[in-house]
């Protein structure tokens, strides 16, 4: 548990850095990497209150997720209620207990308007600020341990793509493909498959479109995005292959994007910032005469969420470090004719050696 | 389109009696309910703003999401930025445009910290409060159209676990039964699977484990809490079964259990309370023997969401109506032994005959 007592200690120092006198913290991503247990904080109340001097976390969980708490980790300070009775009583008490009447507390972006006027109603001397990029910073600087898992989970998606690929002939639906790489990530030891878009024929173009009965047409374009959870780290990957014969202008535009992305990876390394990568991307598109068909982001930070910090793009002026990781995913979409996108992911290494 | 007309005049008037100006709505059940398009307002800030008065609703989506809102829906007031632009800008024009700098603005519970205080930044004289029940007064009255989704994603479920049963032999593990059941949901046309909880022998007794590779032995109980989407619509069944044969005291509970929900079905009927409905199925439990071991609430409301209005726990004193849906899912954990519970998705319907 030495991992979580350290991952704790580097919080609380930098919420004294930031002027704050606790966190509150609800995220099930960020209560997991904290402490090590997974319990969702949205529909029933939980959360971490987690002062920054020498006083212990303390957790407040529905009775229902106790013991969740207790065989995950070696949390001391539970406090549970259940369904008769109210949570917002407990954290009043919680805050008492620790002396936070008068406290900063520090919260992530996501925390539910209602949790947030449970906080607030505590004390009148209570303020709640907006520090979610703490959180992130502590998060996107992966471990060694960490990284073994993303790839092994980014390994498992990568055989689910292959199986679908193999899978694909004219008239298998999108929905028919989808089922094969997911079946597949499972067999290989996927937690789960948050996502698995396969895109058909002109469907492609769509960068958001979603897996549907469309079936696959001789000399289609297929795009598949797979996301995987190993061990509650994230893969995601995207290919975009060709069925049967490919237009002069479909390779054209492939291997566009496949430059775009090979020159963006190339340039990863320590210092380089976040925007830098985006911008070689999106220079490579726009030089070939496309830049108006790459709609997003070159690319979002992967870890314990699918998307998190670093994200590449633009005026994103972070500067890499080692242990980052992220996608490099550009794409080109042709309204009404075809998309491409190709998506892997990316990990800073301290030296070329370490590679 | 006339659902939607109607539904928004509703919620508007529904305001209108609260004493408040507009709505700003950013979660995607709420936003497809009201206007029919699937978008989601997490990640990337996206909303409707929906004045109380007889100005139309507008809408804020990302540029990448936009196409979603003219395929989905005929929604004509759409405002999309993009990842280089700011949503808070376009937030506080579209506020200004609808004369919504003095408004109290009603929001969800769930709406996050940080898109309260982009709303709260635009004026010092708006006022934000939460009016989630609003939302769910509108919501868990379901029409014909709705219910027959519903009894559609019941009777896909019902297979998935009919076919989990089929499966289940000694040997075989708690995530392979699983597997089979979403498999089984996905084939008969279920949309997404967002839970299948296999328990087997001891860990049937925790309510809110997880699926794991533990394998089926000779005489164990299995347990079975799956949910599945049909066109946006939830069911949520559980079934428990034995192995080989049954003992004295699971036989016991399994009768127990199974009173207790027959006889809080029974009782369903428009103007009953809720917690009506919760007693019963804990009044049977207690009474048998087995009080302290019915440990959660009998069930909760069902629809676009898994979980919703109405919730049938003690202390809710919500009058059933004709068109509510819900669960009724008591249950026996005996810690460390076998846990049985039995869950079904009821609606409240106008007369007996409606049956």
């Amino acid at each position: 548990m030495a991992i979580f007592v350290d991952r704790m200690a580097r919080l609380k120092r930098s919420g004294r850095k930031a002027g704050v006198d606790a966190f509150f913290v609800n995220s099930e991503p960020n209560m997991r990497y904290l402490a090590g247990f997974s319990v969702s904080g949205m529909e029933r109340f939980a959360g971490l209150v987690v002062p920054v001097n020498e006083r212990k976390a303390m957790v407040i969980v529905p009775k229902l997720e106790e013991h969740k708490v207790k065989e995950q980790s070696a949390f001391k300070d539970i406090r549970s209620y259940d369904d008769s009775e109210s949570p917002a009583h407990l954290l009043r008490q919680t805050i008492a207990d620790a002396e936070l009447e008068e406290a900063v507390f520090g919260v992530e972006w996501t925390l539910p308007f209602r949790f947030y006027r449970m906080i607030a109603e505590c004390s009148s001397k209570i303020t709640v600020r907006e520090v979610s990029t703490l959180f992130s910073q502590l998060r996107c600087l992966k471990s060694q341990d960490e990284l073994k898992k993303m790839e092994k989970a980014a390994n498992i998606v990568a055989k689910g793509i292959k199986a679908g690929i193999d899978f694909i002939k004219p008239g298998a639906t999108e929905v028919s493909i989808s089922f094969e790489i997911e079946k597949t990530i499972r067999e290989k030891g996927g937690e789960s498959v948050p996502f698995c878009i396969v895109l058909a024929g002109s469907r492609s173009a769509m960068p958001h479109g979603g897996t549907s009965s469309n079936k696959v047409k001789e000399k289609d374009i297929v795009l598949m995005d797979v996301g995987a959870v190993y061990e509650g780290y994230y893969a995601d990957l995207t290919r975009t292959v060709f069925v049967g014969n490919v237009t002069k202008k479909q390779k054209e535009v492939y291997d566009i994007v496949a430059k775009a992305q090979e020159g963006a990876i190339n340039m990863v390394r320590p210092n380089v910032r976040a925007e830098q990568v985006d911008d070689a991307t999106r220079k490579t598109i726009q030089d070939a005469g496309y830049g108006d068909f790459f709609t997003h982001r070159t690319g979002h930070g992967l870890g314990m969420e699918v998307h998190e910090e670093p994200y590449i793009s633009k005026d994103n002026r972070t500067a890499l470090e080692p242990g980052m990781t992220f996608t490099v995913e550009p794409g080109i979409y042709l309204p009404g004719k075809f998309g491409v996108r190709i998506e892997d992911d990316i990990v800073v290494r301290r030296k070329v050696e370490d590679y």
